[in-house]
């Protein structure tokens, strides 16, 4: 089935298409088994938040676009998962903000840092980063903890979508002001963030992307003002209520 | 790393196994990858039980033990993850209750089907049906409906480990009494079996186990009455209430 074979109007849509993209990355040597295995974590807590965005998740969008907005190095970083799933809409919101995007995985081979850059220049970006690997974040084992020094490394904001708990929090213990979207909001890596996204990623990207547009013209005072206002703990126990609250009942 | 590796008082032991055995899977053609997404589905849900074998679900356990030693001609349905996660233990079960053992694949392909049923020859197993396929169950694809007429065809009582929910339906709808072993008490699958088993796989084989072998002398009378005190709307609603009280907040 390939993805326009779907029809807009099925009540799973946005699920099928995203298990096509899952699907068509692993044949492009860019999605992991361990990444269709985390496919799977996040549909069953998607499914448990009702495959919607929460209007706590919409305010951490809006604080992130914020964050981005002000960022003086801003770095999106993108694993095998973000590039199968979101590669166009990535694109897009490294161009909204001006970040870089840098490839990052937990199970670093240079063919698949390979395939996701190409993937990702394909998806219309300019340049990507991660290939270089001359930096390195400390308190990890070395092979997780690389990245570029001019990317990542010199990062003051990371948007790190579906990050390894260990990961995120050296990240956060080196400093860096982190933006994690992740569907389970008991992981690590949103407790680790200064803003947890708790939404999937298919929606969360061109949210945070739509509002970065809407927020082009404010003012640096109207948007630390938004960062200021946005509680991370909040945000957290907002999902968890949601889960614990939510439909059971259906499937496809 | 090799399932021997992982030190067995490591916390997340059976969780590492469980997904060591899944790439094993994978490597011998038997586990897809809808079968890594199950898996990962899979997971999310016991990580909201607590991945432990709630009091509801060991006496589903109890019940599908006495309902199989009751059984006339009880068939174990087993798929890719089923063959992969718990394929000793599933002979085990057959042994146990004087089940055959049908190959029943959701995307059948011969080879995944021989693959399949050599695995669970190399793991104990005298003879495996499925790959005559010369029955149907009525109300579903063919390609999805196909199974041995002197098997799954012939059976009063089904065990469908993880199984799709259309096809626990149809089953159920052919008169089949059905055992379901599945982590999401919401899906359609355990809601159309007479006997629902929210657990996980490798908890709950071996657990069906114990009691049939707990039961092998109880009388026709004793078997009905476990049967029949067993609800499975209440042992659904247990689970259900037990990930809505789950503890959030730890992952690996």
């Amino acid at each position: 089935m390939t993805e326009t074979d779907v029809p807009e109007d099925h009540p799973r849509y946005a699920s099928l298409v995203t298990r096509h993209r899952i699907e068509a990355g692993v044949d492009a040597g860019i999605t992991s088994r361990q990444g269709l295995i985390a496919q799977g974590r996040g549909e069953a807590f998607d499914y448990l938040l009702g495959e919607r965005t929460l209007p706590s998740a919409d305010a951490a969008e809006r604080a992130a676009a914020a964050r981005l907005l002000l960022a003086d190095h801003p770095v999106i970083s993108v694993n095998g998962n973000v590039a199968a799933l979101v590669p166009e809409e990535t694109v897009a919101l490294a161009e909204a903000v001006d970040a870089d995007l840098e490839v990052n995985l937990f199970n670093r081979t240079e063919e698949r840092m390979k395939a996701i850059a190409d993937h990702l220049r394909e998806h219309g970006a300019e340049s990507v980063k991660g290939l270089t690997g001359d930096g390195e974040i400390p308190g990890l084992d070395h092979a997780r903890g690389i990245v570029d020094a001019d990317g990542i490394g010199a990062a003051d904001v990371v948007v790190v979508p579906l990050e390894d708990g260990d990961r995120a929090e050296a990240l956060a213990a080196a400093g860096k002001t982190e933006i994690v979207i992740d569907l389970n909001p008991g992981s690590r890596s949103p407790r680790a963030a200064a803003i947890p996204i708790i939404d999937n990623v298919i929606r969360a990207v061109p949210s945070v992307t739509a509002h970065a547009r809407d927020l082009a013209n404010a003012s640096p005072a109207e948007l630390r003002s938004i960062v200021d206002s946005f509680d991370p703990e909040a945000a957290l126990s907002a999902a968890e209520a949601a889960i614990r609250e939510g439909e059971f009942g259906t499937d496809e």
